[in-house]
């Protein structure tokens, strides 16, 4: 039985308010649990400087913890002169890295699509609910920019779902919360897309090694809460009458 | 006729949701028309540095875009470097002298309050917007410490409402929307106590000095609009069951 | 009687020595009682990004204090990493606005004038001591550029001029000193133009609101004693050979 | 046939001089194929403020590029007011992530480790070099505190070996050099101690999504590829004249 | 005959206002030909960390140029996020070690005085004519907290005089003027105690290296030069009231 | 006796590793007693903004210590937000000018060479030892130049050789190391060409004034010491096939 109440293989309540912000080209509240994320969607024509020239669009992420999205207001992270943590840049990077791996970017074409995360409350994983959220995002991105004909050919690969696991007391427990999350041998995360395949795979045994099996067994206990969650992500998107047929391209 | 159909000394639609973030010791989802801001305090035990030893407390405040809070999306202020803009700081600072001219700070104890200040979107009117849901964050926090007989007496000294006026067309309106925020001669902002006295005025006539009649006559307007907020206000707070009645210092 | 002996309504020893530095388009070193300006336009052909191709120029100013301008030395804001104050913003942002508002940009041309105002020594009304004198310093400037034959046709719409009040033991003062801003109820600035007219008016009572007439009755001590200083502006230029008349825009 | 010659399960050249510096408490000059890094361990009495009074000691590390170190001048990362990349932070993390792992910081008592790591020259691989040498200073440095009498007990778990591993043109390749990494569909760092247990494993397919088993495929090469560092580690240290056997804590 | 009309071993006109501004321990508006400096001294109690409990004070200096200091507006050095430029930082640390020499740091006692040392006009020597202004400031400084019994005894032990001297067109030109140092071959700076012994030699051959002997008939060309400042020095201090005798430590 | 075993005029052991690293135009390791620099010359095409268009090249220079060049870890200078330390940038700058004076920068054409030296253990000299390695490794990057046929002329016009020297006890001491230094009254630097002619001379008395004839000692010294070290440059450079004679231009 864990803290709350939930089975090993059971994720948290999940709803994605689709459409929660009016400006913005996609935007979608996540919860998770007493995780809470505004993701929002900006298409910005051009690329940046790296890029340019190339026929190819880009992807990126942000990741910001709302002073108050613990119990304790925190200072606002890489604001007034100091530099984003570490922390905040990986979270982003992993989320901008989940997002390219399924779109097109030669389709997308010369523009950058920025998805900006907030985490409004933070109970635990709030980088997964982040991918699964702003994946809902720039799917209404594409749909919109699919309906005004801005592109040649459908640009959607997949879809990135993503979810934690970890270890407690020896049990393998998928959808950690903060206080199960906190006590975890192994943190592990993984981001999949929609056909089981891995995008991003990330675990790390700080407090105590672990042998391989064990992270076997987490990430299969993973990949099946992917395959739930994209199925609450492809829900919502109907719900809000995207459909996903629609903006996948040819394989 | 005003762009969106009001009268000219008509608000736009206004609500509070109190209590709309879980985290925090008072929070609320002010929307004023198309303007939304999301206000949450934080206590904190001990004050700055500055204030240290006094037997007092200090009430601040921290205002933010997110960077889609209008149609297209703009880099986050003070951020990753970058300087807080000076725009940003003017507002926060408005936004906390308001609050400090309605709490009884040695009441207050050794404490700080800070409110956080988040424009999710924005069309006019932020400033305002974010006193006037700041000011009911704070009350559930007074009220909460109140609750918790934290507070040696009352310290709520008043109720701070703000609003926006200004000359368009030689037209004196009320509470402006962005388009016409854009075009007005005048760009004046007050914030008023619920006994009708001026906490701030600030009239800023940048593309044409005013003859001061005309100044006169949005002040009085702004101050009938303010008087209508309180009330809105008051009705908020209570049906979150906090009654500014037992909030308030003793005259 | 006041601290330094003066009437309620009577303003602190004025003057304004032109030129007093070599380098620079136009200068001046304001002295208000015990406040000391220095006040130096330069003019920059061209404009910011923002404003590129509009076929108009702008105005601009920067506030900085000597570290040595009161009584014990402050490290140099905005210096060194730190981020410049918001006090400091706020008082760059109010020159800069109430000197466009008596420019014609357009005739301006695409140029930039920047008023740097270093403050020598503070005792109290420094923000509209650096109005007066960047004013004098920008009329200067402008005398040359239209000597050069630089401006299609005289671009200055009118003088600004400011100045404070305040509410002190229930007295409304004049032009308040820093022992006088220090215990004063309410701490307003108004910036007028020559003809009377109001260009910024910044009213703040953190210590406890007012009532509307004593604002009122503030706003008229301050607007008569703008009146005054614009005086004192238009024979100090007149002395330094610069006739206010000749750098008009036809109505 | 690899690019430089080698078979698709054989590691780079890899070779650690032992106290290449003679400042520091350890160091080591690793060379993996053309990669080459300094590592350097710092031995600190105390601990950062979050940890003060818990009883236990800190290993943290700096991953830094020199300007140099590949075909192009780069300007310092981090440096000159610049935010440190989000990709230097990212190693830097898991360097002190995966050197924790081995350490039982409670022995190790209030003292703080810290591993600078920086890249002479870059071709591939640079993290798990760092990780590589970085564990071989930090050894040095532990038995030089072990010979001084200044730990209670032995303080070491276990060894950390790092390596990477990636998917090109279909095949499953061990240790990337420059040029196979830029094209790998899959880019897989595993860090693993020396009993073959899972401390780090980070799989990255921002190209293209991966199955699970092409997955599993990369790990297994990357823990062979590890137990082999393993033995290369342990040579150095011991032609060191550090002995792993009198490091280790009791299991 | 030089650009100006100047003999080759002639300095520029040089003045010193003493007790130019009024806030401030000392302060001197010092003017050399085209230039002028206003260096400003301040005492506080209490030295940096690093020199805490050695019971010795310690003298500082920071040097900045007015963004009209020249014939252009340039952006204010160190300012608004960028780091303080080289130039800057060097020259501070070159006024600073100029007066520690001349300064009894324990008999100072645990205090610190800063001097600010503000470039109003440039024209050349901004940096010698720092230290020579600073150097009055400070004398005026310690005569003060010498008159409030502050000091156990006296501390002066000699008074710093600079001046610079270059090679144009194989002249030896004494006190450069901006365009004599923009053609210079070399750039050579002097400072010397009032006994003619160096304190600060700096010569910089960027354009062409110089014999041995050039240099050495500037150092004595700079070195008479130091004589006469220095008798203008003690003239502005005798004006001001303050004895150099009365000042000076005992042998 | 020095504290070393050294005569007073004996210059520490000296050796210059040339290509020490894979990446790079030209790179040194120097050695000079316990002080080791890494040197590293990299060749770019263009110049920065200031120079453009006036045909002619750059020469520039990066000075940075290692956290452990020293007995204790220190932060990265200049990392992190950080502004780089005054002392750093004045060695930069000083490398910098004095590798420009030995190069005809029109002959170099519009590119620009920046020397990174890292200094990897300090034990006195940085500055000097680093002027000298880069010398050496801007030699290489010259001869590579020329060997391809990228220079239209032989742009060397000297070999710039550095070296300090100070008064310890009255006795005048050539190379001062780590101890020396630490203790001597003047710190004193030349960098000479190898006709003996001074690039730049910088003595600093900070804590006792020195008469001019023990300054003059001094020099002379230095001079000795900088002709050895060239010396040892010309030797390094041969013995890495680069001829100083084939790289200079005529006189």
């Amino acid at each position: 039985m864990r803290v709350d109440g939930r089975r090993a293989d059971e994720l948290r309540g999940l709803s994605f308010e689709v459409g929660w912000k009016t400006q913005g080209d996609g935007s979608c509240l996540v919860r998770s649990g007493g995780t809470v994320v505004l993701c929002v969607a900006s298409v910005d024509e051009g690329v940046r400087e790296f890029l340019r020239g190339r026929g190819q669009g880009w992807v990126t992420a942000e990741y910001l913890m709302h002073p108050r999205a613990g119990a304790r207001r925190q200072s606002r992270d890489g604001f007034n002169g100091r530099s984003l943590s570490g922390r905040s840049q990986e979270i982003a990077r992993l989320i901008g890295r989940s997002l390219r791996a399924v779109v097109d970017l030669k389709a997308l074409g010369e523009r950058t699509i920025t998805l900006d995360c907030d985490v409004i409350e933070a109970d635990g994983g709030t980088r997964t609910a982040s991918v699964n959220g702003a994946m809902v995002a720039l799917a209404v991105a594409l749909s919109s920019l699919q309906a005004k004909g801005a592109l040649p050919r459908p640009c959607l690969l997949g879809v990135a779902s993503g979810v934690s696991a970890g270890l407690v007391d020896g049990a393998a427990l998928l959808d950690l919360c903060y206080r199960e999350d906190h006590v975890a041998d192994m943190d592990l995360n993984v981001v999949a897309d929609d056909a089981g395949r891995l995008i991003e795979l990330q675990a790390s045994a700080e407090s105590s090694p672990l042998a391989r099996e064990a992270v076997d067994g987490l990430v299969s206990l993973a990949l099946k809460g992917a395959a739930t969650i994209f199925e609450a992500q492809r829900a919502a998107l109907e719900g809000a009458g995207v459909s996903l047929g629609a903006l996948r391209a040819a394989p």
